[in-house]
Order: C-alpha cells, then sequence, then structure tokens
C-alpha cells in the first residue's frame, strides 16, 4: 500500500506533455476580494496544457505581474495584484496559444459587513465536535454515489455516520444552554477519500483531516452554503466558530495529487517514510539533520501525503486558502492541526497573513507534546530559540497531561505525594514563565484522539467536576469535547470510532435525545447542569477570563488558587483527597484580605465565615469571594 | 527543640548594652592583600562594645570611609577603600572612646603567584568525596576535648570518622591513577556543631555544612595550613580543587549566631518555618508571596540557621569570604551548596564578584530540581525570566533523574518504549536549548546525599557501565561520587550515612586497602579500570571535551550519538536491550561519512567495517572514528 501510494505520486509528477486542446478547469482561489490588505494573489490555473498558455488580465485596478511556469504543463500560477481602487466583477483571465484563446472569468467580489474573525479568548468555552457524529440534519445528504467512498451505515463504527452542519445547526440552542460560546468542528473541508484498510477494518474519511478540494465543504456536510449558513446562525445566537485548519497535509484522492504541478509539491522520499511523531529533534541543539527531516517531511500516514510548505507556491496555495477561508465563511478562530510537522517559517508567514488581515483572530496549533520547552517553541515566547513562532496560542497538551495525571490519583495515597494529583497542575502552570501570554493557550482535557475523560477518571463522577471545575476556572480558553457535559465514556483502544460515538437524539431514529433534558438520565442531567452551572457562570463573571491567576502550592492534597481583578475575585479550593477536609485559610491572606464572606458558585449556598473551609473529599469549591 | 532555638536566636539579638570593658576579639576577613581588584572592603569588627568606639586608619594607601554601627553594640563595620597603592602590611585599626583606646592589627598581605581559580571545564573529571569519610591522615586531630562535639567513633555511622585533609592528600596519586582532574571535597570550614538528635539517633555534623566560623577550616580536617597544603600539593600534581561553599544557612553554634548583630541578621519568623523545599513558588509567575518566603527565608533545617543576604551586612560578609578563600586557598572552582534556597539577586552579585576576580573560575550551584525550566532558572540560560542569573554552572540534576530512571529500564520492556529508557537522557538533552551553555552544567549520577549508584542500578555492572559511559562522554563536566569506582554500594534510606561509609584503606587499621589493585577484589578492579580507562581517554582526548554534541533519537532501545570537532569523532552507541544488537549506521552518515574503520576505546579491539555495528546486550561501545 505504501509503496503503491508513492509510485503511483511519482508517475503524476512526470506526466508527459500531451496534445490535449487546451482548457482551464479549475482556478484557486475560486474568487478574492477587493479591498483585502493581501492583494497580492496568486491564481492557481488547471486544466490540459493551461500552462502553455499566454495569459493576458485586462481589468481595471487588476495587473498580472508574472505568469509563473511550472514542471507539470498542466499548470499556470498568475500573479495579480489588485489595486484598491479596483472594482467587484469578472475578471476574464485569458490564455493564448497560437490561434487558441481560452477565457476563463475570476470573480472579485465586494467584502460584506458581516462579523467574521472575532477571535476567542478567555471569555469563551469552546465546543468540538465531529460533525459526522453529532447530528444529522438532512439525511438526503448522507451519502453520493459519485463520491469515493459511497458508504454510510451508522452501525459502522469506521463508516460515515450522515450527521451534518444542518444538524449542529438546529442544536445551537442546546449549546447555548450548556454556556458554550465557541464551536469547533472537526475540519468540513471536502473529503472525499476512499475508504482506508487499517487493521483489517475499512475507514472512512470522516474525521476530515484529508482535504480533497481545499475550495469545496464536503457536501455530504452541507457544502459551502451550509457552512456559511451555520456560521451566520450561530453569530446571530452570539456564538463564534473555530475553522480546524489542515496546512500538513492532503487526501492521498486531493484533486491536486492526481497530477501534481511538481514533484516538489509534496515531501517525496525514496521510499515511503513516515514521520517518527517526535518532537525533539526539532528543538533539539543536538539533532541531526536526518531525524529533522523525518520528524517534519515523513508523512502522517501513508494516505495523507506531505505537503511542501518550502515550495513557494505550496505556500501562496495555503495562505491564500485560509484567508479566503475567514472572509468568505466568516469563521472567528483558527486551530490548527499537526502544528509541529509543518514547516514553521511558513506557519509564521501563514499566521502573520491571517493576523495582518484579522487582527482579533486567534490561532491555537495542535503540538501533541510531552515537554514545556517543546510546547512553548510552538507559540510565542520568551525562550531564545533559534526560531521564534508568532503563533499567538496552542493546545495546551502539558496541562492536559498534568490534569489527567493527577485526577486519576484523586483520592488515593498519590494526592499527597510529593509531585503528585494536584501538584501535577500546580507544577504544570508554575511553568508559565515560558509564554508570551499563557491566557492564549486553549485548555482541554479530552478530544476526538484521547479517551474520553470520563472514562479517563475510571468514571468517577467527582474526578469529572474536579477536572471540569479546573478546566473552566483556571488560565486559558477551555475547550470541552462534544458529549462530555452527557458522560460520554470511552477508550480509544481498541479503537479511535469508540470515542467518537453518535451524539444520542442528534440522529433520526435515535431512541434518546440528550439534547433535551427528559432524554437524559439524572446523572446526565446533574452532568450537564454541572458544566452548564460553571459555564454559565464564566461567561457572565469577566473575572474568570480577565483575572489574574494565583495558585498556592498545594499542601497536604489541598490545592488553592484564585482568579482574581478590580472586579472580584473567585477562589477555587480543590480537597483531593479521599476525607472532608477543614481548611484553614490565614495562609492566603494575599488574597483573602478585605473579603469576609462568599458564595458558593456551584451549591449557591453562602459562607459567612472564610477562617475555615469545610471540603468534602474530592471536591472542588467555587467561591466568589464577598466583602 | 525548634522554639527552644528560635527563642535562643531571637534573646541573643536583644542583648542589652553591657557596661563591659571595650575590646576587639576577631576581624573579618581577618586579612586582604594589595592589588585586588575588590578593594573596597567591609571589616566586621566583633568584641565587646566593639561597636561603640569611634575608628581611625591611619596607614598609607588604606582609607576608613564609614564606620556602620548597628543593633548590637558588639559589632562595627568599617567600610575601607585599599589603593591600588598600598603596601602590604598591618593596618592598625584604632578604637576610640573617651580616654579608652583599643588596637587591633588587620594585615594586608602582598597576593602571591601560586596557580589559583583555574576553573572547571569539561576536560575536567571531578571526584566528590568527604573528607571525614575518605582517608585518615593524622590521627591526632580525629577529635577535640574543646569542641562542641568532642566525639569520634568510627563504628558509629553518625559520628565523625576521623578523615582529614593531610589522608586525601596522601592519596591523590590513586585520584592520578583513575584519571580524576579534580577534588570536591564537601565543606572543610569549620563545623563546630554539637550533636544533633534526629529520629533518635545522635548526628554529628560532619558533612560540613553547618559553619560555625567562615575563616577557620575544621581542625579535625587539619586546619587552614593543611587545606593550603592540600591544595598547593594537588596542583603540583596537575589536579584541582573544588570548594564547597554555603551562602544559605550557617550552623547554630556559628560565632555570630550567639551574639547576632541584628535581628534581620537572620530570616526570622514569628514561629519556626522550614523551606518548603519547593522550587515552584520561585518561577512560578502565578506564585503567592508567602510560598516564595517559604521556599526561601524558611530554613533548611532547625540546626541551620538561614542567612539573610538582603542585609547588607550579610551580603558583604559572605562576598568577601569567597574571595578571602579563592585568594588564602587557591582553590579553582566554586560548587554552591542549596543554591536555589538563596536570594538571587545576592547570588548574582557574589558570582560577579568572583568572576571579576577570577575570569576563569567555574561557579556550579545545587539546585536540586526536577524541571528543565527550574534548572534554566539558576545558569545563565535563554528564557526571558523577570530574574536573570549570572551562574556560569549548575549541577545537572535534570541529566541525573534521566540518567537514573533510563538506566533502571535498561534490559527490560521499558527500554524501548516510547519515552523510557536512553529516551529519558536523549529528551533531557534534547532541551538544552534553554541554556546559554550546557557544557558548563556539571553532570552526576550520585553525590552524597543520594543512592549510591551501584544499588540505583540494581548492582547491574552493566548498567554501572553504561552510565558511567554516558557520564563520561556526553556534554558536561562530569563529576562522580568517591567509591562508585570500587563499586561501593547502598541506599539512604534508612539513613544517608549508609551512602557516607569510609573508603576502605584510607583509614588506620584498615583490613583491606581498596586505593590498591591487591587490594581490591577482581570485580572491583574490573569497574576502577573501567573508570580509568575511559577517564584517561577523555583526559587525553579533546574531542571528548571541546566536540560537539550530536545526538541521534533512539530507536528499538538503540542511543547513539557523537562527539565531533576537527581532532576526531568519537561515537557511543548505547545498545539498552537484554539482546545483542546489529546496528545498521546509513542513518548516522552525517556523523559517519569519511571513517571506514574505528578503535573500540573500552576493548581496544579495530572495527575494520563500520556499515553494521554488532553490539553486545546493555552495552555502550565508545568507538574513536578512523579514516
Amino acid at each position: 500500500m505504501k509503496k503503491t501510494l508513492y509510485t503511483l505520486l511519482l508517475a503524476a509528477s512526470l506526466l508527459p506533455l500531451g496534445a490535449a486542446a487546451q482548457s482551464i478547469t479549475r482556478l484557486n482561489p475560486t474568487n478574492w476580494w477587493v479591498g483585502m490588505k493581501h492583494n497580492t494573489v496568486q491564481v492557481l490555473v488547471y486544466g490540459p496544457q493551461a500552462g502553455t498558455l499566454a495569459y493576458t488580465v485586462n481589468y481595471p485596478g487588476v495587473k498580472l505581474v508574472k505568469t509563473n511556469i511550472v514542471e507539470n504543463p498542466n499548470y499556470a500560477f498568475l500573479d495579480l495584484i489588485i489595486a484598491p481602487t479596483a472594482k467587484p466583477g469578472q475578471v476574464a483571465l485569458v490564455g493564448k496559444k497560437g490561434a487558441k484563446t481560452v477565457t476563463q472569468n475570476w470573480e472579485l467580489k465586494a467584502r460584506d459587513n458581516a462579523v467574521k474573525a472575532q477571535g476567542v479568548t478567555q471569555a469563551d468555552f469552546i465546543y468540538l465536535a465531529m460533525p459526522d457524529r453529532f447530528a444529522n440534519g438532512d439525511p438526503s445528504n448522507d451519502k453520493f454515489a459519485d463520491m469515493a467512498d459511497p458508504s454510510s451505515d451508522r452501525a459502522q463504527p469506521f463508516l460515515r455516520h450522515g450527521g451534518d452542519l444542518q444538524g449542529a445547526s438546529q442544536h445551537l440552542d442546546y449549546l447555548k444552554e450548556l454556556g458554550v460560546t465557541a464551536v469547533w468542528f472537526t475540519p468540513v473541508i471536502e473529503n472525499n477519500q476512499g475508504l482506508t484498510d487499517e487493521g483489517g477494518a475499512k475507514r472512512s474519511a470522516y474525521h476530515g483531516y484529508g482535504f480533497t478540494d481545499h475550495y469545496t465543504v464536503d457536501k455530504r456536510l452541507g457544502g459551502n452554503a451550509a457552512y456559511k449558513a451555520f456560521v451566520q446562525k450561530a453569530h446571530g445566537m452570539g456564538l463564534k466558530v473555530v475553522q480546524d485548519a489542515v496546512y500538513n497535509h492532503i487526501g492521498n484522492n486531493h484533486w491536486f495529487i492526481q497530477d501534481l504541478p511538481m514533484k516538489s509539491w509534496l515531501h517525496q522520499w525514496p521510499a515511503y517514510t513516515n514521520t517518527s511523531y517526535r518532537q525533539q529533534p526539532i528543538t533539539d541543539p543536538h539533532a541531526a539533520q536526518i531525524d529533522k527531516r523525518v520528524t517534519l517531511d515523513g508523512w502522517f500516514v501513508p494516505f495523507l501525503p506531505d505537503l511542501n510548505q518550502q515550495n513557494p507556491y505550496v505556500a501562496n496555495f495555503l495562505i491564500q486558502h485560509a484567508l479566503w477561508t475567514v472572509e468568505n465563511f466568516g469563521v472567528d478562530a483558527w486551530r490548527i492541526d499537526t502544528y509541529m510537522y509543518n514547516d514553521q517559517p511558513f506557519m509564521n508567514r501563514c499566521n502573520a497573513a491571517l493576523l495582518q488581515e484579522y487582527p482579533k483572530i486567534h490561532i491555537f496549533g495542535e503540538s501533541s507534546v510531552t515537554s514545556i520547552v517543546d510546547q512553548a517553541y510552538y507559540v510565542r515566547n520568551k525562550i531564545d530559540f533559534p526560531f521564534k513562532s508568532n503563533q499567538p496560542g496552542g493546545l495546551d497538551f502539558v496541562l492536559e497531561n498534568a490534569m489527567l495525571a493527577g485526577l486519576k490519583e484523586v483520592g488515593t495515597p498519590g494526592a499527597t505525594g510529593w509531585d503528585n494529583g494536584a501538584q501535577r497542575v500546580y507544577q504544570a502552570l508554575a511553568q508559565d514563565a515560558v509564554y508570551q501570554d499563557p491566557t492564549k493557550l486553549v485548555t482541554f482535557i479530552d478530544n476526538h484522539d484521547h479517551n474520553r475523560f470520563l472514562s479517563e477518571v475510571g468514571e468517577d463522577v467527582a474526578k469529572y467536576k474536579m477536572g471540569l471545575t479546573w478546566l473552566l476556572t483556571t488560565r486559558g480558553i477551555p475547550s470541552m469535547y462534544y458529549g462530555t457535559e452527557i458522560l460520554m465514556k470511552n477508550f480509544k483502544d481498541p479503537s479511535d470510532a469508540e470515542v467518537r460515538r453518535d451524539f444520542p437524539g442528534g440522529f433520526p431514529g435515535d431512541q434518546q435525545n440528550k439534547f433535551t433534558a427528559a432524554g437524559r438520565t439524572e446523572a446526565e442531567n446533574d452532568a450537564f447542569r454541572f458544566v452548564s452551572t460553571l459555564a454559565n457562570y464564566r461567561r457572565t463573571h469577566p473575572v474568570l477570563s480577565s483575572g489574574q491567576l494565583m495558585q498556592y502550592l498545594p499542601e497536604n492534597g489541598q490545592y488553592v488558587y484564585f482568579r482574581y481583578a478590580d472586579a472580584g475575585t473567585v477562589m477555587v479550593a480543590s480537597n483531593t483527597t479521599d476525607k472532608a477536609a477543614s481548611l484553614p485559610t490565614a495562609r492566603f491572606s494575599e488574597r483573602l484580605t478585605g473579603f469576609t464572606k462568599a458564595r458558593n458558585v456551584l451549591t449557591g449556598e453562602t459562607l459567612s465565615d472564610l477562617k475555615t473551609l469545610q471540603i468534602p473529599a474530592k471536591t472542588a469549591v467555587v467561591l466568589e469571594l464577598m466583602k
């Protein structure tokens, strides 16, 4: 399989010059806008012998600066400059060869005034869902006979289940009730991939990480129109949308993989080479070149060809697509898949382009690392690395690891161990000095690639609540994986499909509907209310989003921290032991001075004396302090 | 006990003004030198009512700038400036009160031309010994009836055993044979401490970390003259000497503790407060003030009062003592005890003073931390912390942890685990980007506070050899604890005395003499030869001291790294599995290109083909590559 794919790619890049009639079948980006700061656009022109034509553009305010010809004669890359004075309209791209003239229109649109690129901040609470698994609003788009994978079957964990953007759109009220402020879908872009065969199971590309056409939202999710409608509806309800972007690779069924523009479009190896998935060679000053190359240029998996972002045409293609996506769909923030495997100078260029055009947009990449030094490398940091990242945020894997490992020890003798229990969380946060701004990291306790949180903590609801309390009250921008609020569980072993089950009630014929209180069990309602109470408290109390963090050294399994600002102070005290605790508070006077009572945010109870706190076993209390 | 001590100190600091006749019984520093860059000296003058005198100095080139009076009338602090033109001689410090005149001479010496402050570099191999436990050269100084602890008894693990500098001096040839280039003793300064009672056992201060008079080497070790003679003899044999310095605390029997100059001389607390031993509050941007204070100003143990280095008199006292020690004894490098518990701005001042006077001196502190970020904080680093350390080196606890944990997994399934075995070592070194210069860290696999290395690795000689190979071939300045080379073993639990046993043959009446090949068993000779071979190879092959490090991602339990320079290349390949390995070397071409054969440094064997290496199970091979 590996070798076969590789051979195909090589063959594609060496297509002989054909004698077919010249034509243009594809332009990327599919359009642009007048008035963008990014007004130098490189249009990829594709079609039989499209690279053999001599191009001209005759449109006021649009100048064809250069026509770039590459190895494959089916491509031309036109460098256009769009003057601020240009008017919206159809720009005719005219290609000539001898007597033959080929004309293709490329639209310059007016920018709309829609809300877009609002960014996400600590004031947000992000809900991560897989659109195929969340809700099916349009059963007519579940499968298409003309797609590489024509199947859809909810009985098969690895096949598509039919969820779509229309379905998600119908449940935004549910997310609002939960206290969510932003929705992040795994990628919505077309994944017209065939089934892959892994470990004997046929798998569809329902996860979305194998793009096959950057400019098309998968029609099984509703297509471009449904995505635009979803964003507009979300914005109308005060919800933001996070785009899941993938630069590192595309699907092996991507249209340009069938006919590569040039050999260097991809990272090509003499024999198939997988990435090592290792972070160290990138930051290690002692690393060997080959180890760096394998990490960066090795393929993520055999069916996801690795883009060579040092190729300037590839870089332009990806950067323009990022800008186009924000402008076209109006998304608010940008989550970047497999961030650490990308060419980092390219990532900086791409980030800079997005931030220049949309100053408030937030960008947070996925770099699944274990060390704080490596995590810092991929965001704006305070370490004098030879390469300096400009990425504003990142997913906080270090804190996730610490929270999960710490929670597992809650209620055990490990809860009071020297470096265990809450100490792990405390110690992870204590290293925040390496970041320019740790509050811009996106925090999480689960996602579509990890075990579900409830299973990670042994289905112990006390640990579950403590973890969610930490997530929703400590520094950072919290995100949560769909279904955690209704106690969905499972491990990714033996199969990641186990942690990607359908949201009950999202699909026609579902026996249960967990979107409603009536459809949830009492335990599920308790969990839902817990998340909802905390999330809505966070949403309406800026101290949890703009307040400073002060954390105290955990002692005897008691971990206390504060969020504080002029507007108020919230105290979070976690008793991680299996015994009720009586916690004297004199030690916390730096933050408690001036406060005499408190409201327990989770129970509504008022505490009229703060000298000693009574905290039940395995419980985190959230106290709004009062004078 | 804790409260009693504390009350005594408070009382001492509040001594009433007495009516005793004025006199001067002590001057610190005890002398100075002409021609020092540090020519502003604050002389502590101590004696009954010494602080009530009006001082004058009438000596060409010596100017009394200011007499500082403090809370306790028994002290005066004289600020003197010593001009470059001043001549050696006795400077009369004249104090007057009414008709009473007190004169005390203070010597200005000429500087000698002896070798001193040579520093230690990667070209060195440091041997750490506890002088009380290494060799007894002068049984007449084992105990003194006039000391607070008059006992000495080799049968008692916690009492003094009689080792001394004269004894160590007699075994420098042994250290030369071993390949050692520098000797580091636990502190030699007077510890005229009484016995402490810990866990029911009476303990002497044989470890040396409780100074009672900074300007006196403990007479049970031979006193100042023996130390000076030791350094001179060592220098004559081409060996360097590392001083173990302690700034954070002194013994509770220190002369000035009996009569504190002022209350703020020490960190005083309303009730006895121990340090938390926690590193995090210092670097944590979210830390509470109280947690920082407890870490820094809490006492290390109840009988080691914590000096307040923010008190300028304390700071001057300590800095001058450091300079005096180097100048007086001629030591070469400076190991600083409990470095992270000191006031860091003070440490920077102290380091700067030493480096200004002795540009080649090396300074490496003990900060027993677990995280790379915290370890970086205490040395010159590349992290933009609010405080920037100027310390050139530090003991590499992070690497020690990694080596020990990794070695425990050698030969087990863990040897090939994702983050296990040699991966731990690889990953620790991969984070060197945080340091200005990681080669200045002092590496180790054992010390007087840790389990002995052989016991740490389960008395597995294969692991022992692999660990020593790593220590002696990777980056950094290697140090080793005495006795490791003759397979001394033991755990510090139940008692640290177990890892501080006498070196057999160092004491009168010893049945065995491990200083000689004849006195060692075959296994001990094998170990000794192993260390000696590697250490002497290192000593004579600059590539191991000045060469760059390149390390490759461990694969299948095989960890390969190189030290390389124009002068040559050494390859170290470690098979950490329990099976012999056949290791293809094509992957290492970046370093192997141009070399066709190699000499196995440990066996002397020649390898005529480098295409595939045959490495026995649990073995590190050290190959000098040849063209």
